[in-house]
């Protein structure tokens, strides 16, 4: 082929794919046809051609997710929960006065139960002590060497690895078509950037969380940020709006979540004005993942499922919805 | 021309500026050559050349700005303080006790010079006033109305004119070239995300600032998020770096200011590995623009212009460096 035919052959090709990129291939092959997928589609249609009713300006494609239970598995408890467990034995030989005071002596006696009986007494002082006293660098590697190691305990699988294929193709679809992706979650804002980008394609500047104060100290060896034990901010339930309107400043014109504890940002996202799309993923699917809802202490889906369910947001049913759960099911 | 012909013109004129957008035109017609514009063109070349040294990947190609004396002007007072004083006038009628009541008692009396006599005192409530006890939609549009109809006491302009140009071109020419741009200032996040888009070319989302306790409250219009007479944050000095581990989560590798508030996030820039640039914009122009630095009460310039100066980083002279200095400068 010469220069001139290769040149036509590439700008019909580019003006092809500008003008259909849906069209192309299913964006959406893990999910299953029905009410859902449909919804997710015809959201995504009729907010990006111009002058439809509908059409959000690109500026304003705002699409955010939480975290746990809604881009990556929670159960049987919260990834974060198990990287300060494993972080707190870590760190055992050098706290001996651990092995007295609780929570840490029935963690260390491999008592988990114990420390999960004392409820938030118990967790606080664990996950206090997992997240502070260094620097947000060496937090940073600590995080990044956990996520590269660390197991599953049903699945073996790395955490990073129990991430849900079909929401991948949500935010790729999303992303395809102009919208700007973050994750709103009650998670650690730390916690999660070091390798959000990787299993979402969320770069660290779309991750909203919750965090602990960091102070700045200049040491002979140059600037360091150091994680202080207390809580700053809370990005879960009401925190939701609050969050987004700090790091996002914009209301969002999508919102999943999978919990009440994503209510409020859903309502936050539903009263704006204009074409909106409120999202739940629904968890039921015992064989495949985790059934639970509004008796679980983890990830309680209860009054935020009523409102969907009277307001006609899309509820995923997970097990009817999904083809395939994780990227390494077949 | 037929359409083949014109395919290959497209993919001609295509190719060549994607190849070389620098030298299309003069990415920084508004500075005069020296060694501050060598500099920032050296920088960006360096760290956008495939395989060069210096090269940054266009992922954490973060920029991060300071607003109030770097990207438009401070004096005679910061422009926030302009609209906050507006506010409380505004206010006035419906706050009768604010008559008998300092510091408002002498702001309503016209008497400027007795509000800012009593210093920090004097300052807090009037800017407590004028950012709460209203939702963040109708501050949003509070500020929309002040910034497009207030006017400079000296040029007579909107404050959004008194941008400055030299910048402008900088911001542009760094995000021509893969960079992410960030405002980082000590001024108010809801203050300046309304109008920053327009003046700048910069999102909401890449505004961090200075803010105040924001709390959900369900209505029974809906939900609104309320501004609670209550600082959260403050964005200034070591609270730089502080705020752009917060918001960006990556460490930049550009960093411009022009003041002591600066100083810890040029440090914080200056640590990271590899390629780096540190600006300063320095006030020398008195007929133009203002001209102040080490005895300044406002935008103080002393311990970082003395780093600057011992460690190579980039010391721009307003007076020397740009040819013009606002866009409706001739």
């Amino acid at each position: 082929m010469n220069t001139l035919a290769r040149a036509v052959v590439v700008v019909g090709a580019g003006a092809w794919l500008a003008a259909s990129p849906a069209r192309a291939q299913d964006p959406l092959p893990s999910w299953n046809p029905g009410a859902a997928r449909d919804a997710i589609l015809k959201f995504v249609a009729d907010t990006t051609q111009s002058g439809a009713p509908g059409f959000v300006p690109p500026a304003e494609r705002i699409a955010v997710f939480d975290n746990d239970g809604c881009l990556w598995s929670e159960q049987p408890m919260y990834f974060q929960l198990a990287f300060a467990l494993d972080r707190v034995k870590a760190l055992a030989p050098s706290r001996p006065e651990w092995k007295d005071q609780e929570p840490f002596k029935s963690l260390l006696a491999g008592d988990l139960k114990g420390v999960l009986a004392q409820g938030e007494k118990g967790l606080a002082p664990i996950l206090m002590a997992a997240h502070s006293g260094v620097t947000t660098d060496e937090f940073e590697a600590t995080v990044t060497q956990w996520i590269t190691t660390a197991k599953h305990p049903k699945t073996g699988r790395l955490y990073t690895e129990m991430i849900y294929q079909p929401m991948l193709e949500v935010l790729a679809h999303l992303r395809a078509n102009g919208f700007k992706t973050f994750i709103v979650s009650g998670g650690g804002v730390e916690f999660m950037r070091p390798w959000a980008e990787k299993a979402y394609g969320i770069p660290p500047e779309q991750v909203v969380g919750s965090s602990g104060v960091v102070t700045f100290e200049m040491r002979p060896s140059g600037p360091v940020l150091i994680k202080e034990p207390k809580v700053e901010f809370v990005d879960d339930g009401p925190g939701k709006p609050v969050g987004i309107n700090r790091f996002i400043g914009r209301r969002p014109v999508l919102a999943f979540g999978n919990s009440d504890g994503d209510h409020q940002m859903l309502q936050w996202t539903a009263a704006g004005a204009g074409r909106r799309f409120m999202g739940l993923v629904h968890h039921t699917d015992a064989d495949r993942e985790w059934a639970y809802d509004r008796q679980s202490h983890i990830g309680k889906l209860d009054k935020a499922l009523d409102e969907a369910t009277a307001k006609g947001w899309t509820v995923v049913d997970m097990k009817k919805d999904w083809k395939r759960i994780h990227p390494f099911d077949k």
